[in-house]
């Protein structure tokens, strides 16, 4: 006999843009907002009964509606926002995930100013939030960036690591260090500035990159962690993962020239990947 | 104070293809490996200390050089005996989680004869495992296939379902179903033959899906699985993610034309999203 | 004093399905069509009047009404019966390219049967056509295949080259040859049959490649366009680009071990690139 | 009779970083080359004699063993050295194409300083050049950016352009214009500095499109590049590709709701397409 288990349904990559209008000053938000709902659906697996089941394009249609009556300025907030009305309005739903990612568009800059309604897009990495509450529950709201592509070209080693018969690894004492960070930070439930804490969180992720005298991926990815905490009380805790986009050094040795650290490949695959919470 | 919480490290996109001669007959394998190592690391994170890590790099030579000495045939079979090569040599490593995905190559048929060295690829789909063993532990195998892509075009109702005020989505008694499938199912931990399996079970996805009479994406889900679980004993439970591909019917009333379910207008996104486990 | 070029405008990615019925068995396609018009557009550009254009929302709403009025079949068809319509309307028009991306949807098979109405997307590729006319001329049709991946395991050397200062290439006589071809063919101007050539086409590239002693990618690249053209009398020409897809030896040495051609690194990039146009 | 027509081959995505010392100020490129030659090659294809073919293997190494040698500060530069390197040193060698991607990084800034060693993945565009030269010729270089992707949420209409029976768009004064352009300038023969004349284009064709107030995407493509030529004296020709990326206003009339160009839904399909090319 088979039996249904875990299940949610919801609809993905709703895309949305608005104009928020401050006089002749525009904000421009572009968002891809995916709902998930959990509940009492079991009928429409094992009975064929759609009864208690919103289409996925009613979903997209409240986010529409919504997105036009909201108030809200950050993607978390109106991701509590919506998922509150699908919780409200539907008894047979027990719990909603909102996750929204955000494009990073930036006022175009032409000289020294900033022009009012014109935007340019910005670098690979997204902004994103996943908000889930339980319809008892409160809502537990973790946000972060996507893709977010950063390179330090010195003060970064690798020595010291276990060597064994596969090894073919160098140690060095000055390597590029490249990655494509994913991070994701877990708020407290009273968070009075979403936008401000996202600021002060990113900040504290590049500086310490940028500061940083690496001897691993992991060391540098700790450090990045404990800045991150230490400047946004409103986290209580931080997940990185950051593959290595490696360069590997050139071996030209085969054409009678040198390379001390100048010219090398950058392979997207194989790469290493590195990735851990850091807690309060 | 920050303090390091859950940690995991390896290699992805390890890429390897293998040639197996029967004479001079060919198999062809191409495989892309992602090992995935817990344990022991927190002073490489804390203290810079890299002495219990095994480099990123030696994962992926040990991937080569295991790869030539092994019999294995499937991906279940070698991601096991890469994971149990690595904890056995590696006390500091307390878990590991291999995974792999195959791409779909055939061998190629001209006429009606199959080609012994020549191959194709296949579908937009891949094969996949993860297996994950903690050193004292049993090994937890998960295969299945992502990107499977399929779809009726009749056989396919969506009605009585909830209507409410931001409801525009009309019932529908034929409408076109069309879904990119990502399956996973769990194994239990004595299976004979991976790959008859495998083949037992996307047969018997298909075959479901072909004869069902869908009244909703959930329906057609479950009863796929059921199929599966009846056709492998040796797996305990399967898991069914799939995407709704929608192809809306095109609005031709502009133009003074009817449209009975003849021209749509397929869209990627936004897209309904189906998941859901079908236990025993 | 800047004055306009070239220049053409129109629609991409208008993507259509069909459903064609025959009793109870259907034909599925899914296409996407780019309309590209060329012609006196000029004074939209320099002089702000948009009285000569054609919105490119309104070619996006002429695809859709017009195949619900055609009975063409096939890609080719429908991409001249489309520019024949937009000429006709469009005195401002003086050229009109629209190409068309097929993909591969194949009918189902479950045992010995195929399903009437059911389908599965097959392998990466995509058939393809580009047809252009100007007001006064004949249509130009070329049509394709584009990301048809295909791998010999053997009978694929590569010996005899130009060895230089730069060369670490070793001669091989036993290589793997992998590609992922895109191919076009140019049509005579009287075509019966589109679907006919295509697949004898196809069929002739695929068993050549497939019975092909290669001496290079040239060497077969340029035997199986010979054999499209001996297969299909109503092409005059035919280009493939055909990417060397490398699947490297792994330098299994450093760990004691041989590599009698039985495991490889393949790769994405850096990749061979070789094409050419082979004529009657 | 099958004959060789049009050929050419060569070797893509060589991927190249490269790290120059200012002291203890670093600069970091990453670049993508594509190499492809011209010549009598025609023995390969249809003799399978290689004894006039550089394998792609010897010109990747090439690549990176002149990047060693190079003082080339430019992707311009460096196209151009690479190609004299090959022609000389092949007399087969008719003609070479060298093309170049060059990625975003920017220096990384932490308050008010930029750090000397630390790079941050700018906007999703990619800097490009191809540089062509016959034996005997002299070379020609076109320079662009691919993927530029910009917006202006305001003084942006269309109206006035045809109706007919397939028309349903509405005429607009106040609608959203976002673009991804590609963009291609064709330099004069003599330049004395690539990188100076492509940063004072690039801002020439951004401070054009902010200022502008666009009657169609026809009018703003032909002043941007217009801006573009008065910018740079060093370039004859200008071609700008900009597909509409579409902001279509959500319809919220079935919810009793207005929409005063405030929510918008994104699409990447389909999309207009215009390419023009503005000369002097």
């Amino acid at each position: 006999m088979a039996k249904l288990g875990n299940n949610q349904y919801g609809k993905a990559r709703v895309r949305l843009s608005r104009i928020t209008r401050h006089g002749d000053t525009h904000d421009f938000d572009e968002w891809a907002v995916k709902v998930l709902l959990q509940g009492d659906f079991a009928d429409s697996f094992t009975k064929a009964d759609n009864s208690r089941i919103l289409p996925t394009d009613t979903m997209k249609n409240t986010v529409y509606s919504l997105a036009r009556e909201s108030k809200a300025v950050t993607i978390e907030q109106f991701a509590m926002e919506l998922g509150d009305y699908l919780l409200r309005d539907n008894p047979q739903v027990s719990g909603a995930s909102i996750a929204i990612e955000a494009k990073p568009w930036h006022r175009m800059t032409t000289g020294a100013a900033q022009d009012a309604t014109t935007f340019r897009l910005g670098g690979p990495e997204v902004y994103t939030t996943v908000a889930q509450r339980d319809r008892d529950g409160e809502w537990a709201v973790a946000s972060g960036v996507d893709g977010l592509t950063i390179l330090k070209t010195t003060h970064s080693e690798f020595t010291g690591f276990i060597q064994n018969r596969h090894t073919t690894l160098q140690p060095s004492t000055d390597r590029i260090f490249g990655t494509c960070a994913t991070v994701t930070w877990h708020y407290d439930s009273n968070v009075q500035d979403f936008a401000d804490a996202r600021k002060r969180i990113i900040a504290a992720l590049l500086r310490e990159f940028t500061a940083h005298h690496s001897m691993s991926v992991q060391h540098t990815l700790f450090d990045m962690g404990k800045a991150a905490l230490e400047a946004a009380a409103e986290i209580q805790r931080i997940t990185l993962v950051m593959p290595n986009l490696h360069h590997l050094l050139a071996n030209l040795s085969p054409f009678g020239q040198d390379n001390p650290n100048h010219i090398f490949v950058p392979i997207d695959e194989p790469h290493g990947y590195i990735e851990a919470t850091i807690e309060r």
